[in-house]
């Protein structure tokens, strides 16, 4: 099976208004609850594409209770989340029905305790033992100390299992010393670690920093991978149009999705950005479209590049 | 006991935000999550007062359940909320930290279903044996029929028990109809009601359209009733600075319990003055100053004005 963390899981609410105005009321008129946090969002779409999956990470109180709900009722995701005392934040897009411009309030979430947090390395060791992959992904909750993905990081490799982290700031500046077999940032967390704007450049200092490879996001321009085996680049057959929520973390599922099977890279790529933007066309936030996934694979454009990463 | 009803509960989120930008995201910086719709602020503020206070109306679904666990927490209010199957309505009061200004979003609630009315009437009809007033508070939800609070009005009359009603829209204009003992508008419900905006004439009007008592709602000014007693207007010593959340709401508790006491006309209105004053200045929105209220009820002044009515 394939693991997923979510440390920072969240009850994510999607509210429509025909426009968003400052200190006024609104009737919201729509409302979608969804499981959220990044690591969700990679495991339903690889239970989606048939693979086993197994996600873990924290959940608690009411909207904790929520969130299982939705994740059992919706997906094939074998739900192994930890407890919490504290309850599950809640995120609210606030998407203006005309324009379809998002504003987005995100809770805090709770504080994770050093017993909750003792809890799950115990549960995230047992579950390596049967995981043929695992992608830690996403923000860390309050209370949850920056090293904590480093220490994950070592844990799998110790275990013998490929390791993905997708995340941003210190804890990827942290988690990427400990030696990732994976790093997946998008510009802005590429540059924020780097210093550097360049995309090769960036992608490859990042490589440095440990990374066993990089695989870079330039968003509606595709993906830019620097690896053992080489550099390549693989591009969508055209730039498409929709809601970008998602499109990274379907992103990675293609990327574990190749490494389990383990197939070459141009074919890793060629899944992660098919998977990416057909997220994208799809007209449920998070939700990729089946079709026009099968579709993408045969025109998605993959160019080894000079260099080896 | 005292019996407030609350067709449209709601579990009212407040988030606390630098400033609101739209199309940007945000920070939550701090989540206060409260049991709202106003027959349970109402019912609230009654029981912090020493009444013997029963809540009823519907709650359904998570969001329910924390309302109710939330109801129980923090009040002795009696809960006799009658379950739907559909989730209860969540409102979110986003609040900008510097300037306190707040923009609202409301989720529609849960549409009522006719079986779900049918419990509710039945419960409410039981509930009537036993009690001194009734207070029918807020918006309808989804599914329930415009003449609602007509109804209730009439079951509250033929089981001889006092009737307030706290409403808006065509709720009112048919609810006024069926001959409740109060209703208790601000200026833009009396308006949209009789179409006069001079106050007198509009709280006259809103008496001959069937109310035995209206109270009108001047906002910082005060009240002014028309009553088979009397006109009379009632004000704050001052204008009071603070946030104005629920005190419309302090101001019907004020009513109701002058009413079951069957304290005169001027004692009932300095009553719902210094309570409305005293939620005002509260730091918690929805809350009243006890200390203030005490203080505010020797200083409200009161004047009987020509004319009965």
């Amino acid at each position: 099976m394939i693991l997923t963390v979510t440390l920072n899981t969240a009850l994510d609410l999607t509210y429509r208004v025909p426009a968003l105005t400052p200190h006024a009321s609104h009737r919201v008129t729509q409302v979608i609850e969804r499981p959220g946090g990044k690591g969700l969002n990679v495991a339903r779409v690889l239970a989606a594409l048939g693979y086993e999956t197994v996600a873990t990470g924290f959940a608690g109180g009411a909207t904790g209770a929520t969130l299982r709900d939705l994740l059992a009722e919706h997906s094939t995701v074998r739900d192994e989340l930890v407890g919490t005392a504290g309850p599950t934040r809640r995120t609210v897009a606030v998407v203006d029905t005309a324009s379809g411009d998002t504003t987005q309030l995100n809770e805090p979430g709770p504080t994770v305790t050093a017993a909750e947090w003792a809890a799950f390395r115990t549960r995230f060791t047992a579950l390596l033992d049967g995981a043929r992959a695992v992608a830690l992904c996403g923000s860390l909750p309050p209370g949850i100390h920056v090293g904590a993905y480093a220490e994950l990081v070592r844990l799998a490799r110790t275990a013998g299992v490929p390791v993905l982290l997708d995340t941003s700031g210190e804890p990827l500046r942290r988690g990427i010393a400990a030696r990732p077999d994976l790093v997946k940032p998008n510009a802005d967390e590429l540059a924020q670690l780097t210093g550097a704007r360049e995309p090769h450049r960036a992608t490859r200092d990042a490589r440095r920093r440990g990374a066993r490879a990089v695989v870079s996001s330039l968003g509606p321009e595709g993906l830019l991978a620097a690896t053992p085996e080489g550099v390549w680049r693989a591009a969508p057959p055209a730039a498409v149009r929709g809601n970008p929520t998602g499109a990274g973390d379907s992103a990675v599922a293609g990327l574990l999705s190749g490494l389990v099977d383990d197939s070459p890279w141009p074919d890793r790529l060629t899944r992660a950005v098919a998977l990416s933007a057909a997220t994208v066309l799809s007209p449920v936030a998070g939700e990729f479209d089946a079709t026009a996934y099968e579709e993408l694979l045969t025109r998605v454009k993959v160019t080894a590049e000079s260099g080896t990463g």
